[in-house]
């Protein structure tokens, strides 16, 4: 079996030029980065067609660690569309590198299901992150700056700075440090960390931004923390926003490339799919439902936290209206549902498949609240059988859902042709309807009840006490009529990792909340979130190469 | 008078592909970053027209906090040296975030005589900048994994790790920090702190390099610690150089923007000036030599640091024979060096610019040593009387030198015709023969003697304790063959800010030894070091604006 990089490198590549033709956009019109890489700029973005075409989301049942195969499936799937006759592009969220030089590898699908130029894409690609961090940090400079200042000094009261540092990184020694040591030249000692790029809310904000104005209003709305008089302080305090506006002045636009088959692709933003919402920017979306009849896009985790933020977060916020959601499944995940141990995770095991049902049945049970009726895909492995298949397919019939294989990873357009056809009927039947969950307008634990009784299945939300001085800070900043983005495990519908499958009886438990005032999002904490990931005993990054020609292998 | 912005975006802006063609380089062979900016591909480098084309150098008089204009000069020789029919090629340093959000501003020159577009220029630019970073900083996060790891542990003692993180940004508050707390999960915990982006081995070593082998190699051979049992521990003990030179892929090929008369500037890498060689790259440079018949350049600070550096270790090492260096002088540095205070040195005084001549002097004594005949260029002010300018010319003549007036700032390549004739007279001439002020051969302290008394005038140098115990673990590391890189103070020729003028009677003290094992030099530290600038109390971000257009105003 060739590794996804020896399959991206042999696989025929085009100009982006002829891919911005495609899409009717003049090679004078877009900003080249390179031959296969390009900015599009926002004025292509058209309100009208977006409401004429048809937006596709792609989600997944609660995952296992190593992911069920969205991306690619996305990818998969958008070249089955275009190879029946639906101009269609794929739009996706930009890789972080710490997992490229960590464990997990980058984030352009797999086998022939690929976005090329897989290196690029998988290192800096256009710059966006880099763009990303440096506003972020721009603003944590200005804010140490204005601690260590006698004569313009706001007061800040250094214990309560809610805003860290970020770089791109796994890098655990960041997690936890103390800065301004040193003597009076270095500033005022604190208690501080770095977070990894995609957990930064300056990530968040440009993915839920409409316009450039919209941008900067909501960089000048980040909080920064308190006074000493207990005020808050935002970054337009700082008079930060034009600065890091200005630093993100090219992030901001969306970036094209191409799949393996030449199709178009948008890949932009990558929030984090926790404590974020987990799901490219709303220009990137509304750049490619502005440029083809079809835009096929992703949100991280299962649907529970993915596609549960991307309608309620994301479509809401945009005005966006999916008419068709794929469901990943696989047969692994299944298996492990039914409570198989990792090691038999490969092993078919009809009665481990049946049992883990019961988690893909609640995901398509809750997809339909939001008026849409899934499609299910099944990722296909070659250590599926064909029992075991069936019974998905059977069990999926009965609940009026079709689950078709997909074998984007191993055959790319040509494997997905029945599950692209089965799309397209879906948005040409006109049934679905999105509707969101919850309205905004409801108070915060309205919102996070529905949530978790309609979405996860819980009995009740319990909150403890610093949850609920959360909630009344929240209500004091004015910060309630947001929405919900919680921050919860994937591996279950609860907030317990360990309970798989189709947990029922449990109450979930609300221990803190933090906001993202400037992404416009309230994010309940239910657990440990992980921000700065470590580094492996071995990292990928000892068993990369880089010849004097610049070819790359052990790219993942 | 309109600020440099303003006058940027005012001036015709041509597509990069005219400038490469220009160049006689194809459209289809450049890496377009966006329609101004271009990667190019090493394959344009070609000895044989390195050596037929010829090398100019613009360096300085010691300088003022706000510097002389050696970029402005640069820049603004250059479109004269077009105008007068010498096909020429500005090679620039790239700016540092830091300096652009705090007090300095950008490094794209001054006036009418700038590389455009500047704010691209001066912002992220193709992104070589946060490639260097990623790549220090992933061999940061390798190194504490590794001393995190239980089993594959190297002993790294982590009291002797040399390594620091790098952040382009004036961040004071990483200067002195203290990582890894927070418990077992967060890595060993142990004292740290970030030097600016332009402070990083890394850029020295990308600006040193011959090759992508070359760059490989040298990554390798940098510099981490020591074990517990005292045994070094390099980059490649961690095989961390491969990833790194994956990372810099694309950071290796040199940027293509253009002047604002529409001639081809060449603008790749931004080492420190103090404790690095403060020049850019050599690849740059050879393919600037290798496009048009000349190329002109600048090394930072003033001559004793810059040209010396420049001449010593990079012309040495990448075999470069520059033919002309260009002295810039200001009135303003001569009243100041005359013994001016900073509120007079815009006030007209001869004896001043009379005493401070003997600064200037010095620097042109220095250049012959080197085999080199400088022309002086006085970049004009509008504060400088008729009677201190034919003071210096005067001065000059009688030391065998032309000083000529530069106009570059206020009248562009118009205002630089008489320069550029000059630098042309003194390449044709013949004379101009360089020999290197030492032999790499000699041991560490013959070569430091050679610059203190020959280029400072230093009657010798002394060693604190601290460094001869460097001494003796560079001659142990077998690091005494590599060139001298002084970490020193740029107001003075000696170790003493005070000391303007042309010091004399006075010794230098190396305080302690540091070295770039990879890039390849040795740096004897004369003083403190800034390797972290703070933001001033009003930072430049505040006055920064960016409307919906993307068109930025309050950058300089």
């Amino acid at each position: 079996m060739k590794s996804d990089i020896e399959i991206a490198q042999e696989s025929e590549i085009r100009h982006i030029k002829t891919i911005a033709e495609k899409l009717n956009i003049a090679e004078d019109d877009i900003e080249m980065y390179g031959k296969y890489k390009a900015k599009l700029p926002l004025k292509f973005i058209d309100e009208n067609k977006i409401k004429k075409h048809h937006l596709v989301l792609v989600t997944a049942m609660s995952p296992t660690p190593a992911g069920e195969g969205k991306t690619t499936t996305s990818i998969g799937l958008t070249e089955g569309l275009n190879k029946i006759g639906a101009q269609t592009t794929v739009v996706l969220r930009e890789p972080s590198l710490g997992p490229v030089f960590g464990i997990k590898g980058g984030a352009a699908g797999g086998g022939y299901a690929q976005v090329i130029p897989m290196e690029d894409i998988n290192l800096h690609f256009t710059g966006d992150f880099s763009a990303i961090e440096k506003a972020n940090n721009l603003l944590s400079a200005l804010i140490d700056n204005n601690i260590h200042s006698k004569s313009k000094n706001l007061g800040i009261d250094p214990r309560t700075i809610a805003w860290k540092r970020v770089m791109d990184m796994n890098d655990r020694a960041l997690r936890d440090i103390t800065i301004g040591l040193g003597g009076t030249a270095n500033g005022i000692p604190r208690q501080d960390g770095f977070n990894i790029t995609p957990a930064s809310e300056v990530m968040a904000i440009l993915c839920m931004s409409e316009n450039f104005e919209d941008l900067k209003t909501r960089l000048g709305n980040i909080y920064v923390g308190q006074t000493f008089d207990k005020q808050p302080i935002y970054a337009r305090d700082l008079k930060a926003e034009n600065a890091m506006a200005i630093l993100l002045k090219d992030a901001v636009k969306p970036n094209l490339v191409q799949t393996m088959e030449g199709n178009p692709a948008i890949i932009h933003g990558g929030p984090f799919a926790n404590i974020a919402q987990g799901t490219n920017t709303i220009l990137a979306t509304k750049m490619g439902l502005s440029l083809t009849d079809y835009v096929v896009t992703e949100a991280g985790f299962g649907a529970d936290l993915g596609a549960e933020k991307f309608l309620d977060i994301k479509c809401v916020s945009g005005g966006l209206k999916p008419e068709a959601v794929v469901l990943v499944a696989t047969i692994r995940a299944l298996r492990h549902h039914g409570g198989a141990s990792k090691d038999a995770y490969n092993t078919p095991d009809l009665e481990k498949v049946k049992a883990g049902f019961e988690n893909l049945k609640k995901h398509i049970e809750n997809i339909k609240k939001f008026g849409l009726n899934p499609v299910v895909a099944i990722n296909a492995f070659p250590t599926d059988s064909e029992e075991e298949i069936n019974l998905v397919q059977e069990r999926c019939a009965t609940l009026g859902v079709k689950a078709i294989l997909a074998h984007g990873f191993s055959k790319g357009g040509d494997g997905m042709i029945e599950l692209a056809e089965a799309v397209v009927e879906e948005v040409s039947s006109g049934a679905n309807q999105f509707t969101p969950l919850y309205n905004w307008e409801l108070p915060i634990k309205e919102k996070i009840d529905k949530i978790a009784k309609e979405i996860y299945g819980a009995d009740g939300v319990d909150y403890t006490k610093q949850a609920l001085k959360g909630l009344a800070q929240l209500n004091a900043l004015g910060l309630d009529k947001l929405p919900i983005c919680m921050a919860k495990t994937q591996k279950s519908f609860s907030d317990d990792d360990s309970l798989i499958g189709r947990p029922k009886d449990f109450r979930i438990t609300v221990r803190e909340f933090e906001f993202a005032a400037g992404a416009g999002f309230v994010i309940p904490i239910l657990g440990n979130m992980m921000r700065m990931p470590g580094l492996p005993t071995t990292p990928a990054s000892e068993n990369m190469f880089i010849d004097n020609n610049g070819k790359i292998s052990g790219l993942s």
